[in-house]
């Protein structure tokens, strides 16, 4: 398996950027980390509907785009890729564990969730609360255990570190509230609304890409400033994504989307088509990715090649 | 104010077991604690009702037995109160986060809570979710930083992963699901109910005293041997601290507790009362204290006095 994924990266990198087969990077990577995520949450003893819960929205099949972020971040300042697989798990399960409280009735109140019923909708309100509770508490710990794949404690706690403020009131809790209150927002406002939009992007989407980023940095070995180049690049990936992803509720059916479409115009969201239009908000996606893409000069020509393909991937997405 | 507490400490400890002035000791951690808790949490920019409803619950005036049973355990292997004092913050949050969400309409669907409105009463469901986690990241960041208190990153690496493993599916959140499924039973299941109950208890309640004592043991320089004894002195307290909660709450009032009395009885709660009769209850925490009071044999006899005094004042608490 180890050989197998060695020799497919070693295939790749060394082509040029523009041949550079992403696809079959991203689906290397995936199934490493969906692997890793099995194993993280076996269904031993004692039986808990909350464990089936969590593989239920763990092992749902996304995208993994922070899980490759992570090691593709590790992988540029010269780490490998096994170092930061235990990291790249946390980071998806504090994501799974966002997208579950996303989906609460108090919350979006949403039944439709990567093509699935919602975790709520399966397990019930008080099992769904309780099983991101559990899954933050397995990504901290799966994270401190990094110090097994022989990195050094003071770099996993500034890691630890790290992944706190992306989960707290100075990332994910602070988007969401924003979030909440910006529903039902007039147009009158929608003037004053870019601010307060990019706050909840920032918050919510971006400070766990940024996370993903820099403590794949941080586990790989690199430096303070390789690692806050990271962070500007995954900044401008995490606006990035919300943009294409604001631009796709309005432009793709829910087949297509996997989830519920067109949920942010009913919930009256504040959304960058609604305040600077469809084609505007497409531009705005690609001056971030060529704003990210900067922030990667300097690192290693061949080793960036998967990052900057991920930032290509993200804006052209479809769903 | 340091001087103040040392000479309490000082006064009190010369004193014997039976003559220690053990609720002034309580008062003195409870204020160092209050006002950390208070520097942890404040008002700052961007303004967010999430740090409101952070401080509603964690400055509610608890009695604060979880950072006291930590700032013990430090003491007790030798360490300052000074350098648990994050740590033994960070414990309180988790348990101010974990009642958060017990209070929820999905959960024990509760009203009332050290006299006051719940969390979501004031400030509804979907920030008190988003509370509860900003208490848990805020939890593991408070801890995190240890090491600045001169504490190796190897101990508070350690004392990260007895938190996650206190909040996760091996304590509180196994506990919740436990209990959430507990509500209900018939009485012909009561038989078979005491093992169900003392599943809930571990973890429910014993698994974070566990942690606070362990935490505050491993920050203080503890030696495995003696980490281990006060793992089995707090998981002792914490049955028993559930079985006088039980006992409390069919014999005291509303006023008298602070909050909703005989509330067990209406969700059709197992219970120790319930299974064994009120009597028989008072008798098994009798039992416990005892043995909670044997696995601090061996420590410091002047030292030892507060986790010996804590026991007693658990087992003989009215509210």
């Amino acid at each position: 398996m180890r050989l197998t994924r060695h020799l497919n990266i070693r295939q790749l990198t060394s082509a040029a950027s523009r041949d550079f087969e992403f696809m079959s990077y991203m689906i290397s990577k995936a199934t490493s980390v969906n692997k890793a995520l099995d194993e993280a949450v076996p269904l031993c003893e004692p039986v808990l509907k909350i464990r089936k819960a969590m593989r239920y929205t763990l092992l749902s099949g996304g995208k993994r785009v922070r899980p490759m972020l992570c090691l593709a971040s590790c992988e540029v300042v010269g780490g490998q890729e096994s170092t930061a697989m235990s990291a790249a798990c946390a980071v998806e399960m504090i994501h799974a564990s966002s997208l579950i409280q996303d989906d609460l009735p108090c919350m979006d109140d949403d039944s439709l969730r990567r093509g699935k019923p919602t975790n709520h909708k399966v397990f019930g309100e008080g099992i769904s609360i309780l099983t991101a509770d559990a899954l933050i508490a397995l990504a901290v710990k799966k994270l401190a255990t990094s110090t097994s794949l022989g990195v050094s404690p003071e770099r996993v706690l500034q890691a630890v570190l790290e992944m706190a403020k992306a989960v707290g009131t100075e990332g994910l809790v602070a988007g969401q509230e924003a979030d909440l209150a910006g529903e039902g927002v007039s147009l009158e406002e929608d003037k004053a609304g870019l601010e307060h939009l990019e706050f909840i992007h920032i918050h919510k989407t971006a400070a766990l890409l940024e996370a993903a980023a820099v403590i794949g940095a941080i586990i790989g070995g690199g430096s303070d400033e390789e690692i806050e180049r990271l962070r500007r690049y995954a900044r401008c990936m995490g606006l990035m994504f919300q943009v294409v992803d604001d631009v796709l509720d309005v432009t793709k059916s829910s087949e297509e989307l996997g989830k519920t479409a067109g949920k942010d115009l009913v919930a009256g969201k504040l959304t960058y088509p609604r305040v600077m239009g469809v084609e505007k908000s497409r531009e705005y996606a690609e001056k971030l990715n060529r704003e990210a893409r900067g922030h990667l000069e300097g690192f290693d020509s061949i080793k960036v090649v998967p990052l900057m393909s991920l930032a290509d991937y993200i804006v052209n997405r479809q769903n």
